[in-house]
């Protein structure tokens, strides 16, 4: 077997046993999905998946990075062709370099896909490549496999995609059209129009004035068209906004200020402190328009893009190197708080890949504002240990309902079964490590390790 | 029952055996308190405790922190009220929402006197609110709950307070005076009159020349009327100076300089960064005074105050809005190091709540530095996971003895028994760990574990 | 017994049990030692070592510094004194303040020398003082305990030593004249020709000159002057550089500047800004010659120097009071980075003394870049909680074939053993869990851990 019934529960027969009950009552419920990457057009359409390195290789940043980063080029893996002309060679070459993987969740995630979706039993290596090609070859023909039937097949409850305001959102349409009863909901993510360091920014500016009917040409016309943009998502089940910025800075100007620099933006006129003070500036002007309309925003701060220069050139964005870099909240975040951190009404979900600031600066933000809550651990910490310092780091300071439940973040679809089991044998491990030691009563835990299954995630979200 | 004999100690049975054995050797060693913040008055006058709610939940930011978090409003808990109109309302608020705390150090040091002190059995929840309302309140009005009863009954042998250089002290003349043998001592605590953002500081400056006869007007005068208040202090026990700055600056300007600069800061001109600089110097003439006295210096930097400026606004200081931020101590105190650093009679307690610093510069630093000391995790890292990531990143570096034992460091006088605890548990647990892996012989733990439960705390604070 | 057969494997019997079996099949593995300070006089002489306290107490920073933390003096050790007076006085200080080591891994590495070379099995204390002393002064004068004896006995396979590009070699070479079949091995470490705060960097520079037959005065002749002095190290068997610098910045200057900013330095008049901007551009220019010639770069960065003004005055370099800071490497490896990351040639091996940098940096850039792999825990973390931190933040994201087994980085050549041996129980631990956890198959584990242990030094360092 690849994957053990007892995986990632405490060693310590007492605590695993624990963890095991613990897990027992939340194994089966709802998956929800409140951020992500997959894409409606799959559940729209319907469509079987490609082969295995379509499917699992090339759209994985984790899996191809590490390959990378062992010597393997980019083009012995065809990332950047739409098709792969030699499938089963990249998926080879993915085989045969398995053990690179050893120790890490994408190992998790896959022999967990492996197993319980393919009914593999034998380890992936280069020996075993041509059966797992041909075995999962087969089953992606099967309508068991079609997205929809996986979709059911997973226990999916919700699952929201990552949408720019320019996207149509027509496959969301023909998804809420169709008698399908699934729950794929669109997130508004303003980045290419309020990002002026963003790929074709004025161009997508003008576009907004376009799609909207307002005149992007003026501070308070952009506002007014992000505000009909917010309810066009909204009116498509959209609960929540998210804002990938460099840094979490916010600001707070003067309406003539604002509007001024806004000018300068979209003229390009802006240098790189005032494209950053502009970023800023939108985070209060969402968190204002959510305020109004009730979006919850999600923050993910502190990833320099595209570090690799050559790569970039070469492969445009998302080829895999991104960076995390120290993050400051503590500072960052003061405007936007000074004009609505006591919003009672307000949600704000904020990211790190900064984990020294979790227990310096994010759980007591939590602890305190009661417009924020603390997402879980994000992207190069989503993982057990990551899970495992997430809680110990932040539990003591702002509690268990600071926090929001799980996402799995993901473009993997078939990983999202994984992530989620991965999340909640973690929880079950931290909380049954409370309960040997006797910091909690094992029939709270039991309450708890729903909440942070389910519970949780539907308040926090709104769904 | 509400705590378990064994709680904190690892759930591996062979480890928690050893736990066990440790902590019934330091478990009836009498409490050592060099730092908090309790109030001498309670001990001069002896007069009983108010009810629950004014006891227990008003003034402790931990509580209404996570209160206001989840939407609890201050007027809600009549924060800011100096008599409470309907303490058993705000009881019941705070009883309701009991789970929040779970995983919390608040809950552990509220079960403790729950069930220690008050003899409840049944978890606090909304049914048992009134239980315990009316419990607890019955309690308060019996002699063996008047303050010095319960000084007594917690077996404290020392017990600090914190203190203004313009506070008369009479409480503690008071103490002194009444033939109740305790040993209650102040601290001297200069930020009013050291920290040109303070509220009124020139104000306090006049305040400090009159109290001391000495012309705060010139920067001699006002380090001489220092001086004498630092003596006023030592003549009724004092042992220590704590300094609660932004940032762990020291500066070590030539006297002119420091002269002119003091004159720019009394007459309200500094700006920011000279208020700063007067800050960081200020604490080497801290130093300088206490190679001179025998004063231990507390340093305590690294909290951004009153961050929510709305409750700031309306509640002043102190309501609960500090946030910790990074903090640098490599080269902050190298000034006042290269003056004062290799003096083997000044002890200099550091603190942080920024736990990046513990391997990477406190523990190096007092590894090396003889006047250097390690304070105990100290706020929101004052919690099991806190004090074992301390001992874990710390101890391989500056060992055991370049650390100072516990502090409380508490405004809540009936946790102090419960935080006590919980730090010799983590220690024992921690020790425990080190015996069980062979990495120390339990003979050696059990003299550790004394060392930081009482010894080395009396050493570091000369008491 | 001073040290047990299970030391450092997880007290949960079932884990301990894996780790057991692990580390069997890993302990008797030659010791690679790729970077470290031991001398080649040592081996090219072949002469006893001096006394315990000249081989033990005097060149071991990890000592001295604790010692000195708790008000020894430098004198009392007769720290700086090229001959011991009183060897056994120094000795006794030592030994009468062990207990201070409790809980360091300096107190395991001695105890295993103390055991396993000496045959001692009382603890160190005042009382054992003397027979300490006299056993091991008496082991020292043995044929066995001569420095190539205890090279044979430690098993090493490969000892490189850190030396100057001014430095003759000539003990180096010695030793390959002479018939001993051994491999010790030098490393280029061209810090005094490169850092301009470097002690008489200019007249370094001039010699280098001297030595290389180049015009040392121009850019170019620089350059080139740097090429045959590795080359020169290359012909006597060294695979790597080393470079220690104060941040990890990097520069890539277009030639005339990087021209014209040498000029400035060598004539001593670049400021603080420019003498940084000197060793960024080093940097890549070493980077630059590691792609012509093959040599493994090693950067070292994060330590301020000789932090402790007054020491340093009196004593100069390297007398314990270096100090880690918080250090950036992904916007300060850019530079470079664009120029070379991309060069699968290419090996660069991170180090740092920043452990917030393992998950949120180093990882995610050794988990891309192909050039990149990250160094074993440094200095002050290269301790059993140290190592575990290391693994467990960092195998997640760049999994264990990006790291590059162990370095023991010492001046104690008698604490080489214990070092990697701390490092192989440590790594077996880490790897126990995992089996325990079902995260990895015990199978796999064995693979890996004498991966760690030995392959991937030998692969990394091209040995």
């Amino acid at each position: 077997m690849l994957i053990h019934p007892d995986r990632l529960f405490p060693a310590e027969p007492g605590t695993r046993k624990i963890a095991r009950t613990l897990y027992e009552c939340v194994r089966e419920l709802p998956l929800v999905s409140p951020h992500g990457h997959t894409q409606a057009s799959w559940f729209a359409r319907n469509e079987p998946f490609h082969d295995p390195a379509k499917l699992l290789v090339q759209p994985d940043h984790y899996i191809f990075r590490m390959l990378y980063s062992q010597g393997i080029t980019l083009e012995d893996l065809e990332i950047g062709q739409p098709e792969l002309k030699n499938p089963r060679k990249v998926w080879r070459i993915f085989a045969s370099h398995y053990e690179l993987f050893r120790g890490t969740p994408t190992r998790l995630w896959l022999d967990f896909a492996f197993q319980e979706l393919f009914g593999l039993e034998q380890r992936l290596s280069e020996k075993t490549a041509d059966l797992y090609f041909d075995a999962i070859s087969e089953k992606l023909r099967t309508p068991e496999f079609l997205p929809r039937a996986l979709y059911q097949r997973f226990n999916l409850e919700v699952l929201a995609t990552t949408d720019s305001p320019l996207d149509s959102l027509a496959e969301h349409k023909a998804i809420r059209e169709s008698n399908w009863k699934a729950r794929i909901l669109p997130t508004f993510r303003p980045d290419p129009v309020v990002d002026p360091e963003f790929d074709d920014f004025s161009e997508n500016i003008s576009k907004l004035g376009e799609k909207t009917g307002e005149d992007t040409s003026t501070w308070k016309g952009y506002l007014n068209a992000l505000r009909v943009a917010r309810l066009r998502f909204r009116e498509l089940g959209c609960t929540a906004t998210d804002h990938g910025h460099p840094t979490a800075s916010t600001a707070n100007l003067p309406t003539a200020e604002a509007a001024e620099l806004f000018r300068r933006v979209i003229a390009g006129k802006a240098d790189a402190k005032q494209q950053e003070l502009f970023r800023a500036q939108m985070l209060t002007e969402m968190a204002r328009m959510s305020v109004e309309d009730g979006l919850v925003m999600q923050i993910h701060p502190g990833s320099v893009r595209n570090h690799n220069r050559k790569l970039y050139e070469r492969y445009g964005r998302d080829v895999g190197a991104d960076i995390p870099m120290a993050t400051n909240y503590v500072e960052a975040l003061r405007p936007l708080l000074d004009q609505f951190g006591n919003e009672r009404e307000l949600t704000i979900i904020l990211f790190t890949l900064d984990e020294s600031a979790y227990s310096r600066e994010l759980a007591p933000l939590a602890g305190h504002y009661p417009c924020l809550r603390l997402g879980p651990p994000w992207w190069f910490h989503d993982s057990p240990e990551g899970m495992m310092r997430f809680r110990e780091r932040v539990t003591e300071t702002a509690g268990f309902y600071n926090t929001v439940g799980f996402n799995d973040d993901t473009r993997a679809f078939l990983s999202i079964p994984a992530r989620h089991d991965v999340a909640r044998r973690m929880d079950c491990a931290y909380l049954a490590k409370l309960v040997a030691e006797h910091r909690l009563e094992e029939e709270e835990a039991l309450e708890v390790a729903q909440d942070l299954a389910y519970r949780l995630v539907k308040k926090a979200y709104r769904l």
